[in-house]
């Protein structure tokens, strides 16, 4: 819809909702690190989050404390919004964190309070508790998103390891979410950790 | 996750839970009439089952009866995963809708067949509960797919519409569903059909 035919939408309620869908439609032209299936293409951060909706409605039984699933489903659907104003930061990018958060927090804010104020309020607060990884729900959605890249990095043999040269042990620092919030989906990140290493996808890290 | 390692899952259910994923991945791959807003290229399955989740999740007040939102996502998260199988048909095409559900029926069988039983059952089930469109989330549901082409054939200028060369009244009979069973967002589409007349982009049909 044209910014101003959507203009003239009555209900003022509905119009902002609806400028909110039209700009969160954006997140498809952020591309990320990671690349699909058949190596043809980066991922980007749309299909990313769909296909991170159906790990959640596939894979809840595996989280290590209870959660919500139909919370754990918002977060994923919600997490990558503010990259329409900021861009993916790739897992293994040299960004300080503490500021990326904060460049982050602002576009939230923004894009978030495109809509009615009650959904504005609901929808940040559910962004914050995904940042914060605090509850069950928030730290199973964070291991799944921590997953999912590795499963794309090994079929494709290597994405974004090779690219970003990383070792072992860097990965294994950024993937400790699942250890913790999903052992069992770790024994089948273990096994692409091993594969990997194996391959020289992933650099073995020196024992001290 | 490469197959041969995939094969090698010790957990059987997980094995079959990561199958399905990197399958459904695929959906990525299947482009629909669709542009996306910029007009640079056609939409994919994937993006879109994600767009509209977003809309089910910030429009679902507009239902015209009472719906499971949790229910209507899944819904809109699973309903074009039979594309893997059988490619996008698009809205104005010319294929036989009852010959199109059987296959689409089987190529559900199929890839719903990868997950373990009570999930595959589970799926099947939702998958079907959106096709026959006949609860109140299905209804809702089948109503937003009909409506967010509408706000990207519309921002674009013409879309599939100019595509179709489609006329008024098909565009109508196609998106009743919306003034059904979600009557504030057919008071948008109704501005929308009225502009994109105007503008030439659908046609006019002759009344009689």
């Amino acid at each position: 819809m044209k910014p101003e035919l959507l203009q003239a939408v009555p209900n003022e309620r509905l119009q902002r909702q609806l400028r909110f869908l039209m700009q969160a439609e954006r997140l498809r032209t952020v591309l990320r690190g990671s690349r699909i299936s058949d190596g043809s293409r980066h991922e980007n951060s749309a299909e990313h989050s769909w296909h991170l909706t159906l790990f959640a409605l596939v894979l809840s039984e595996w989280a290590s404390e209870a959660v919500d699933i139909g919370l754990v489903v918002k977060m994923l659907a919600l997490h990558d919004l503010v990259e329409i104003e900021c861009g993916d930061t790739p897992l293994f990018g040299t960004v300080s964190s503490g500021e990326q958060l904060a460049i982050e927090k602002a576009a939230a804010l923004r894009i978030f309070g495109n809509l009615p104020n009650d959904q504005s309020v609901e929808f940040l607060g559910i962004w914050e508790e995904f940042e914060n990884a605090a509850t069950p729900s928030a730290k199973f959605a964070k291991a799944l998103d921590r997953f999912q890249p590795l499963l794309l990095d090994h079929v494709v043999g290597g994405g974004t390891w090779v690219d970003f040269a990383v070792d072992e042990a860097r990965v294994r620092k950024l993937t400790e979410a699942i250890h913790q919030n999903a052992p069992e989906l770790a024994i089948a990140a273990e096994m692409i950790f091993v594969d990997a290493i194996a391959n020289g996808w992933i650099k073995q890290s020196i024992k001290e």
